[in-house]
């Protein structure tokens, strides 16, 4: 019986996995990876079988039963058999149900924890999430807009945090911002929107919560965060000043701009 | 003039680095290591000058300018500097003074950013911070504890999110248990505390609410989390389950008990 290892690839860039990841990858003999995981990464498991597991989002909830069973059978016939999971396995990664089918089938496991894509966009903007006097509290959500009791608490939780970051929530910018701003959040409270954090077509734009709703402009396509809070004042107002002395380069507007690029 | 590098050591054993950190550390000239970075992941960088600049909680902020000095004059005689921060630079890492300062006297610098400390946590519990159904919200927090309008904004953030993590917690555990249940949260809900995350001396400790008051009783010395929400109730339910059957063996105690070990 072999082991199964969850390993989080981390955000999107081959050498933002853990060390441990990547001996890991090295020595497996089959890998099954997700929609996210990037073929340079993959090249560290020069000696793997390689099978893509890949859905995005968790919607199909077959998939998530085949990836089980899929685990389950790899680990009867392989020595180190990896899960290689977009970002952190335990934050956004339904690595719960994983879990439980290899417990379910008495099959011996390991996580590896891994950078969550939040961390690698801040790296990059130069934005500490937490800042003292600023922003003591972050949280972490994905969306959850409508008009049900549920999603008023949602939007309760997001305006209680200093700082926002929402995974998976950039097909949904104007229902947020109308959300939020009927929970109480200013309108004109800072907004960071990061997509394919990490890699080398990373975007990054500064706007506001009420520019959020414009969000389907930019034609955002990579996996995105939507980041609120007034720890991105500065940068808006960078941006805010490029753009109000028309240096509207292709370099500033990616890095300050709440206008398309 | 040289670089900066600021990169998150993880949150503490040796390979849970990324491969950009640990790839820079081996090409540093100079690292300014914090007191949680460890002996093993310092021997990375056999090449480098390794100055300690050790601080705990970031108490201290004579010791913050004098670091900020410290990275400015590095530049000016290096070429690759490493200021080296346990787990990740942007979350609860005031890194944002240390760009600051050089940003105001023009030195370059690049953030790697780190695995935080709740992530290796999460890996060992074998616990996710978000799961389907239970919980689709998470915030990291410093505890903001008292009696004034700003505590109780914080006990207010805090229990409006599906979990929770406490970062630097572990010495006011009775007054969050008091804080938290003043603001509504139940006294039986569920607590994971994790001392040492990723290290070979890492305690779990599973309790409630209510048994968080005790927290003074375990000892705490290392770093340590304190986590709350219903995604650690399976756990805790293990825990107590065991305790009731008297299999008090210390590898029990260590994953899953509420008493000292």
């Amino acid at each position: 019986m072999g082991k199964v290892y969850l390993i989080g690839a981390g955000p999107g860039a081959a050498d933002l996995i853990t060390l441990r990841g990547a001996r890991l990858l090295e020595q497996a003999d089959v890998v099954f990876y997700d929609a996210l995981v990037h073929a340079d990464m993959l090249a560290l498991a020069g000696n793997a079988t390689k099978v893509a597991v890949g859905k995005r989002c968790g919607r199909v909830s077959t998939d998530q039963r085949f990836i089980n069973r899929q685990l389950v059978e790899a680990a009867s016939k392989y020595a180190i058999v990896v899960r290689l999971k977009g970002g952190d396995p335990m934050l956004f990664g339904r690595a719960r149900e994983e879990i439980a089918a290899l417990e379910h089938a008495s099959v011996e496991y390991e996580i590896v924890p891994g950078v969550t894509s939040a961390l690698a966009a801040h790296a990059e903007l130069g934005v500490s999430l937490t800042e003292r006097g600023v922003a003591r509290s972050v949280v972490f959500a994905t969306p959850r807009v409508g008009s049900d009791q549920e999603a008023s608490d949602w939007a309760a939780g997001v305006c209680a945090a200093d700082t926002a970051v929402l995974y998976m929530a950039a097909g949904q910018g104007a229902q947020i911002s109308e959300a939020l701003q009927a929970a109480g959040m200013h309108a004109r409270t800072p907004v960071a929107i990061v997509e394919n954090a990490s890699l080398a077509n990373a975007r990054r734009i500064l706007t506001t919560l009420e520019g959020l709703r414009d969000i389907g402009d930019w034609q955002i396509s990579g996996p995105a965060l939507v980041c609120i809070g007034e720890v991105y004042g500065t940068r808006l107002r960078m941006a805010e000043a490029v753009t109000a002395a028309g240096e509207e380069t292709a370099q500033a507007l990616a890095m300050f701009s709440g206008r398309r690029v």
